[in-house]
């Protein structure tokens, strides 16, 4: 695990460019100022250019697509696999939403993405494999995750992240497992979404995706589980907000304490 | 008082899908999430159909309405009619805003729905009433707001809540009130929206539309109450989280020993 | 300085009209509404003409923009010219996106402005001056921040607040600064979007836009200063809700005995 990569991270103050959805957008625009890159919004397909340029990695979250965004998102998508700058794909209710699961695979053909993060029943949609999701929430399948990941990463050929109490992630090789977390993860909306930009953020300062995904999905769930342990009574509401002030001060050291990964 | 719906919607945790204003979104989802539903939002008319019929029931917000958006709640609107969901619609500002007014008036000409929540400018203007509103607030006016309520429930066939330091409601025939509450909720923007979405999940695990309005709106108003008890110096942005964290843990007999409602 | 304008402002609630972006705008509303004002969005163009006559200033946001947006602010523009309303301008990321900056110059030869607020690098932009801006952020320059806040009041021919550790404050005749703040304004996304809308409420009740600027500035910087002091461990995350709960308790008094300025 390379964990320095937090402290690359917040000595380079990488800009991270979001196609973002609404309900989420203000989480995710602190959580990323808060680990230390430096965020920016963008809904007029005019300023893509200038925006991936400005941009060292890129988000895109399908949480409250129009067709607008996606037309955005298709050049967002060609102008930053053109420069080489990592793309972060947040497939929301993919498992769903068929229009939405369209609109994904359609996204992945246009161009290649670094990791797709989402949870599993979004991942097992994308993969192919059956899972029955539910709204925005991951819902309930039988089949083995960790399978249905790196199957997933194979098929789409990129690192795939199935979030959740445990976090999986593959490369299509590897399979990587983070135990960290809370349980308020799932009663805060938005965990997902500020994830996918934080995975994005540490993207942007190093160049394997396996490692920065895997890094990334670290961080944030031994944050918020370090979070849920000094204030045992919080609720999700107060959540959201303590968590992005503890995604400003956590530290490597803090976060070595209580890894469990393998 | 049916306060056990709080504890079938829990079970049951419904989705209900917003079409949301931008403004409020975050705590509206946060909000739903809390209470037990599962929360859904769509900007995208091609998806219209496939989040109807996921959803247990539907809310409408002309809080930052578009003609984009207008064009999709007609079709969310149609469509959940014929799926009979439960609409509950949430007139922002249509006793400021004369465009607002006409377009209310033109979405439930287009589709019948079950519950309309708003402040008494609101409900007065769609009533037809006198009153004097004031932006997204509720103004003053002299008029008689249970015979607001009532006459303006007779007029669009269905339960109307006017949401105010008391609130009444009325399905045209019986009248109830609800005495509970906290100024804070005015001094949060919002309030009024977060309260329509947890109505509509209110609604969307119990059949009678006027008890789950009044149920709806004792839970909410008790639970800020209860949260403003335990923490008297608390303002108007901390008041918005930690009303998350309360919704999340209220229970029927924390309710049931403050609640004030004929 | 005027800080009776506090007051004032409290007294008469003026309705403050923004044209949004969409990251932040539930920390502007619930700003706005902590402050003493009523805050209203709108983003539909056929409601300009109202929404215009119904507020009492205007704020206009480029965080977000979007051609539909766009199109909207050049409608508000001319309708609050017309009607005098002031128009506060808040030129988002025209340091770092030139699509932006053209845009704002657009804007701003299409009808006039009272108060434009940006960080130094957004100001500079403006002004025509050298400067690495960064993204939202400010960036660094070595000009002189005096020079380039007169210098661009006077050829924009409006007030203009460059707002950072110090801000600085120009109608192109007199300079003013004000030395309060915390850093947390920086680590908290949309401190700058929530000053701009401050701004426009005050702006909303005082005639003269430099006595406005002035005291809404010194108001926003000390009473976040004040939270700093009061929770020293305060993090960017809960900074922001207690924010709001101190702009909405802040006294004349309490700020005139740390303010800071000349």
């Amino acid at each position: 695990m390379k964990l320095n990569i937090l402290n690359e991270l917040r000595e380079k103050n990488p800009v991270v460019l979001s196609a973002a959805n609404f309900v989420t957008v203000q989480d995710v625009a602190n959580s990323l100022n808060a680990i230390g890159a430096s965020p920016i919004m963008s809904k007029e397909i005019a300023e893509a250019e200038e925006m991936v340029k400005m941009a060292s990695s890129v988000t895109l979250n399908l949480g409250t697509l129009t067709q607008l965004q996606i037309a955005q998102m298709k050049k967002i998508g060609a102008l930053a696999t053109q420069d080489k700058k990592p793309i972060v794909f947040d497939p929301v209710a993919v498992g769903a939403v068929n229009y939405r699961l369209q609109t994904a695979q359609d996204l992945l053909h246009s161009f290649p993405v670094s990791i797709i993060r989402g949870n599993a029943g979004e991942i097992a949609a994308l993969g192919g494999f059956e899972w029955n999701a539910r709204g925005i929430d991951a819902g309930s399948g039988s089949g083995n995750l960790d399978q249905i990941t790196q199957k997933t990463a194979q098929k789409l050929d990129c690192v795939v992240i199935a979030s959740g109490a445990t976090d999986t992630i593959s490369n299509g090789k590897k399979i990587a497992h983070v135990y960290n977390g809370t349980p308020l993860f799932q009663a805060h909306v938005g965990s997902g979404d500020v994830l996918s930009s934080i995975v994005a953020a540490f993207a942007a300062v190093w160049a394997d995706p396996f490692e920065a995904a895997q890094t990334a999905t670290l961080v944030f769930a031994a944050t918020g589980e370090l979070l849920a342990k000094d204030q045992p009574k919080i609720g999700p509401g107060t959540f959201g907000m303590h968590l992005i002030d503890y995604l400003s001060k956590v530290q490597v050291a803090d976060i070595e304490k209580i890894a469990k990964f393998d």
